[in-house]
């Protein structure tokens, strides 16, 4: 099979997720990187586009150049992927720019701004019907989707809890007010958007109790805080979770968790039995049967589900880790765009505006419970 | 030192926390159990008293008939302390008779059923001047100790949230519909108080956020549920905490989370550090400066405080565990009951006068902020 | 039942284990400590008794002046049982005498100084009759009793390989040239005997081993090294064993392993499975089945053997230690001795005496294979 | 900088190192694969290099005839790198003919099939002056760098013993019988040369105590054992070392060890700490202090060494695993080949040497002990 051209938009110099989109598409060969506009300053997009081997008529000074040469060009040089990288504010004009003329689009989260230009975007796609994946990484894990199929399968019963923590502690002093390139755009709701550690690591959160357990919040009361000094955006979030089907949830975020890395661990419990997963050592998923005693499912071991299995390339205890994750995103997403399918196991754009509509309802909760639904 | 003579209401054959109080108290060779009123079935407390090597004369059928007994008895046979282990709704006639009548009391938790009765209490031990222990033990255990004297001392800075959990799985089928001493009355409002797994273990949460951080809880909102079939209790809450000082918090109890066995978990995040302590691994607390690599504490070690040194026995790598924690809450009120102090390092009756009201504001609550100092 | 009256020799004021013996004979409340001879200074043995009770006319200077108390006493006073927690040259004298003369004895171990003394007293206690248990504290645990049922009873297949291996960090430095009590008898020939790491945890890694599989070493080739400056007894050995039946061994003790605190570990691999056990957290065993993921099987959860269950106080959980490890062996002793039977669970005087030939035979060694049988 | 172009030889359909190479040498974007002779089996080594999109003319019958063919063509196209992950026994012919024609080679371990060879192979390296990278992978963990240059700074202080285990379990059945390709010539001496176990994961072991270390093996003491029924070659060994300094060493090694999924391990103790890391979680290294609590160190974390940073893509808590690792020797070769120095942190082939001498001493040493130096 050929490579896929992508163009990157934002990813330059000193971007961090740019870098491991990178890895990741590269990872198993499926992608080619060909063109980009990798930093909305001119300079630093030219020569981020040199470190990267990309031919000169090729690096843009900004997304519209892009996408104008891209137009132009003959299909067999157009790129088959757009990739979209920059601070969350720039999100949604770049999407639907490039969705609207055709092109297929991965982009990182939180999606967009807010509901409606997450409502916008969702019909865009789908009037295009093109290609359209939000890069929630996490739940690329072989292990995250085995929890998926456990829970699906009915192996823990009907769902009663879920619990789904993600604690950081980057943030603890006050790293903005130095100069950390990523606390500095995280932490400013004009390029962040309105939700803080609830937008950059509580969409991730989100996502992974809806991909694996399959339920809809459907109220949340949340309490916020800002604990970094002179922070205008929460650090900090305690959420309580009404979930379908009458299940309860909550769902803690916290950038300023001092003695946690990247903490993301999600517990499900069921009638019948309960899963415990743990993104820091993600190659190992608890399974615990009610009355029997846990079992320590391994990636890579017999008896995984298929969809697991096609997302390991090691055997067990080889660990894979944060970057082939991310990969297994683009992988199922390069078999769409080969097959012309729509088919495959990553986040869509539906998945995204969930993450948007969460975060905006999570932030209007003020320590209140409201609907998911409404406005 | 002479052993301290004791008097135990409850805690007859097949009972939990009776035998484990004798197992605490026998540890360090301080007290001498010598009367009781084991049971509400006289049968019962008969046997029960002789398997435990009582004489006949000091086997009650009932506990005011202890009482009575006590009184006639000069103060050189007399018990020096009364153990309370019975069903919760029946600590607080008890306690209060006991107390009245001058003695040192040991009750276990949750104290009693509401804060009237609570308040009553601590007016009468005030009055009296009596011991008085509620036996939230896990605060017994050494590096409880010491994560409360690393908050006091500052090493983590001011504290910005506390996360404690306490999960337990026991109860995730219908227990109390088939013949479980242990859940069947646990489970039944009559018996158990207002909470389930509130009153049972939410109240040793609350104890352990409390002495720990030195916070209250000023505000909360908590979400209760059953989950078990035809249960009349709550099985699990989650609560979302507004504490002294600013900081927040998160209790989460359950009992029905299959695969956590007595997974009570304390995390304490401050502006400089943070502390990682759960029970299941009782002999390690985790202390996370911020900016260097997380240390591992260890129960017997060299450099802990004076306070979570006097409650070891062993050296570092021989483990402690429930009973000996237990043991230190004792061992404590042994030294207060022999010296006539009132210094020991347990828990008082105004703890569990807290607890009460806690559990108390919680079922108030129904998912909406209330004030814990609200009648 | 009435409670068994106990002597003890050692273990007096600073003696570490001797406390450890007293904690776990009180802990289940079937011993009563009434005489003891327990120092070699006699103010001092004195204070000792006084500390812990006793009468004055039980408090002897020396253990041949107890001896000849206890013969004289009626029999409605005298001792059941002898428990001897001297330094270790003293073992054979003291229990020979008091063996001799129809006493029961549990004695610490290693139990003598060399295979003529051990030969000698297995065939006295043979001739007596006697109980006589050694206190191989760590077969206590639960989770060996069940790891020892799962072996014998086939689950993980015909043992191929066994790891056995004891870390301790305490001696990493020169703390025998400091004034610690415990490292300077124990790095002592003349007191601890030939063995010293190897005497002092060899023999309990040995008895572990041997009581799990039942396998017995029949030759072994035993590298030992003193690391510390000065040391004149080993602080490290790395042995590999030839094992009955064909199986491999590896046994490694250290006591110079800094950030080993007393990590005494032991993993069986067998044709159909294996067993990890780990001292620090003994309340846990892995199973891991050949081709089925590895199972958690905890202490006091359903499902366990008989003998395990027997040895749990608490529900899982509820973690049980050290002390309760030690006191198992006490309470099957204690059976053994209302009874008049020899079928408790604990170590024998032959278990003892296996320990000190392996220490002999290991220190015989000198980097070369050695028969196991040899004189 | 341009991509380097590679060849490879082996590593067709359904071989298992070969796809780790290609994911390694693509992540970081420095390798281009344009040429190989992928299997001894013309029909698969056509279809394999048409799966990996190579042009049709350069995909070869064998390797003589990729080398023909490289030497035929202009500089410009000509690869840079030839890459050799055949089964064992071909390594030898491949790389010397390589070599000798002048290219850069990075071969799988172990190396070859006996001392002559290594010999042979080390000196016409030398005299060409290609780059050769012999690919022990876990070397290339940044916690492993750390490891080394912790103990070469002398953190821990003089080392004193050292342990590494390497446990396995997928050759606990018979594998072999079945049709397991992987097992099927690993256990042939004929493919996989002198040593089964000790070959495939001992070298590793080996060079990972090595590496971090610094230390030489002066004398062995091995004893090996094929558990596995009718297995030709060792699947367990169990290894005394005395290495340079007056160290001691144990070296484990097993593939029978069920429970155990590729469960590399390694201890250092040094008069003054030591250190703990395992391949299992590779994003933590333990270091434990003399008198101090322990530490834990994670990848990607502030202070580590710049050879640690170095090999860090991701910040801490997003797990890098196998490939990550493998990938940093890639990227350091990369940099020696661009530069044309031989400066890079990655294992030569005289490591590659030594582990050969190893596994040949060890199998002779038949459980004495043998030297290191002899031929």
């Amino acid at each position: 099979m050929r490579k896929l051209r992508v163009a990157m938009v934002g990813g330059g110099r000193d971007a961090f997720i740019g870098a491991v989109h990178r890895h990741a598409m590269a990872l198993d060969g499926r992608y080619e990187l060909v063109a980009g506009a990798l930093s909305s300053t001119p300079g630093k997009s030219l020569a981020s586009g040199r470190d990267l081997g990309l031919a000169e008529d090729r690096i843009h000074a900004d997304w519209p150049a892009l996408l104008a040469d891209e137009l132009r060009r003959p299909a067999a040089e157009r790129v088959d992927l757009v990739v979209i990288v920059t601070p969350n504010h720039l999100h949604f004009d770049v999407a639907r720019a490039f969705v609207d003329a055709g092109f297929h689009v991965a982009c990182d989260k939180p999606l967009v701004h807010g509901v409606a230009q997450a409502g916008e975007l969702v019909s865009l796609v789908q009037a295009r019907g093109t290609a359209f994946c939000v890069t929630y990484n996490y739940i690329g894990y072989p292990l995250v989707r085995e929890a998926r199929e456990l829970v699906r399968g009915g192996a823990i019963g009907k769902v009663r809890k879920v619990v789904v923590e993600y604690h950081q502690g980057w943030l603890a002093g006050a790293l903005e007010s130095r100069s950390n390139k990523q606390s500095s755009w995280r932490t400013d709701p004009a390029q962040s958007g309105p939700g803080g550690a609830l937008g950059d690591i509580g969409t991730h959160a989100e996502n992974l109790l809806h991909t694996v357990t399959g339920l809809a919040i459907e109220e949340l009361c949340a309490e916020l805080a800002s604990f970094g000094p002179g922070r205008r955006l929460d650090d900090d979030a305690s959420i309580l979770l009404r979930l379908s089907g009458g299940a309860r949830g909550v769902l803690l975020v916290s950038q300023m968790a001092v003695g946690h890395e990247n903490d993301l661990r999600l517990r499900v419990f069921g009638e019948r039995g309960s899963l415990d997963w743990r993104q820091e050592e993600p190659n190992a998923l608890i399974h615990a049967p009610l009355d029997a005693p846990p079992r320590r499912l391994t990636r890579g071991s017999a008896g995984l589900s298929e969809s697991a299995r096609r997302a390991c390339r090691l055997p067990p205890g080889h660990p894979e880790g944060f970057i082939e994750a991310f990969a297994n995103l683009y992988t199922e997403l390069a078999a769409d765009l080969h097959a012309g399918t729509r088919s495959g196991d990553y986040p869509r754009v539906a998945d995204g505006a969930r993450g948007v509509r969460f975060v905006e309802r999570a932030v209007a909760s003020q320590g209140l419970w409201v609907d998911m639904a409404a406005a």
